[in-house]
């Protein structure tokens, strides 16, 4: 383990930039059958999870994200008890789920293990609820479980990475349509939809995809302190349920959660797309 | 100047992080009284304008930040006529406002000539229209010129840079009871308000100052791509303009104006806080 003070990690974007992030000391790598995992302590942002060098989750600010993908669904679905979560290995977003006492059971469906047992040695912050006996692991491929179970859930949370590599399917057709197939009556899915300002072309193309398969269907937007860019998105879409005008405010205070980062009012305006998304999409939004 | 095609510039950030930008080549670089001013020309961002290393504006993102300081005051503002401007050398703020066609003058108070002087030889897209009859152009001291104009304005921009050397008394008590003496009744003034991630302790500063002069003021936020964690924040205050209920969207589509980032949900959107900015900011913002 490194533990030189002028160590860093470097996440390279598109070859026009990069970021470095000084780190104290290296916590684990490995190369699992998926892609190269490293847990790291950095200088300012606490515990740091890296995939192929690209930074996924921080302790500093993995409750934007986490908030984010999960309490927008749920305060939209009116009472949701069974969640299936596909990635999300950190254990962050199963963290938040299981705060809503509506919650029986989650499944949570992650390709690679290195991640989990990476993350429940070094990063207790975002795994502590993986012990939960609510929740059900499966080391599995998302995409098979997707096609070949018979469950239903009320939400679907896809907290994946990028569309490269294993995740690639995650982002195709067929899946959605499995997704569709999983979902109750008053269900709805979110997924990890990538920066507004470098991905235009994959935001598009996944909507085009989901507006075959879902009447309402959208993104939210959200601000990751160490993502390229800031700017992050999320898909939204429900067999029926609005995203806002079906998003009671008083649900929040009489769940007796508190957040750091999500409230009603950003809840209401994280829907509020800049002008160039809406020009990129607004055949494919329906809300 | 420089050609090679690995260069670079960086902005090191608090010593945690750094982000480095490929650059063709460095089109200017000079001193001045207040700052090094550099302009290059990078792979992936456009011209870039830095002060003190630190990225001020790009041209791939400028469009976000000018868009969010002129138009939300001049759409909350009912019949904005006289703008005055402090900083903002670029010119990109002053090109937004003189889009608007009630605006009859625009006073800009830029306190370092080689800024305005770089980015006329190396930025016309973000300094052409300081040639704009409208415009009257002072190279002075904003701060001064505040305390001792007697002219007065409906909506009052400060596009300052952060503050720490020149910048420092735009962010004080003197310097915001004369902004107040400057406005008209409607009147309306925003200002660079800084990163909430990295800057609540300045954030609430400002804010506790401006709160014991103006009964209406809150932070409204958008998203750079090239600020550090992307997410920043707008100061607003006013003497009774209201920035949500006083906006009337039907003005946008009656400007004939369009825009990249800002727009109608966008306006309403920006002004919804995360939670750890109400929890910083919650007793001293009033709208």
């Amino acid at each position: 383990m490194n533990s030189e003070k002028n160590n860093f990690v470097e996440e390279i974007h598109r070859n026009h930039f990069s970021i470095r992030y000084k780190i104290k000391e290296k916590l684990f790598e490995g190369q699992s059958d998926f892609q190269k995992v490293e847990v790291v302590e950095t200088l300012g942002y606490g515990r740091m999870l890296l995939n192929d060098s690209l930074v996924m989750v921080t302790e500093k600010d993995e409750f934007i994200y986490h908030d984010m993908i999960s309490h927008v669904p749920l305060f939209v679905h009116p009472n949701p008890k069974k969640v299936l979560i596909v990635g999300g290995g950190d254990g962050g977003t199963a963290r938040e789920v299981l705060r809503h006492s509506s919650v029986e059971s989650v499944v949570m469906v992650e390709i690679d293990k290195m991640v989990v047992d990476a993350c429940r040695e070094f990063i207790p912050q975002t795994s502590k609820e993986l012990a939960n006996p609510k929740l059900t692991l499966l080391i599995e491929d998302g995409v098979k479980y997707m096609k070949e179970s018979s469950d239903t859930f009320d939400v679907i949370i896809i907290d994946s990475t990028d569309p490269i590599g294993p995740a690639t399917p995650l982002f195709g057709e067929e899946f959605y349509k499995n997704v569709y197939a999983r979902l109750s009556d008053n269900g709805i899915v979110v997924a990890q939809g990538e920066s507004p300002f470098y991905e235009e072309v994959m935001q598009k193309k996944l909507l085009i995809i989901v507006s075959n398969i879902f009447p309402l269907r959208t993104y939210y937007n959200f601000n990751n302190m160490t993502y390229p860019g800031g700017l992050w998105s999320f898909l939204f879409a429900s067999k029926g349920r609005h995203p806002i005008k079906d998003f009671q405010a008083n649900r929040i205070e009489q769940s007796g959660l508190d957040f750091n980062y999500y409230n009603s009012e950003i809840h209401k305006g994280c829907f509020s797309l800049p002008q160039f998304m809406v020009n990129n999409l607004k055949e494919l939004i329906q809300i």
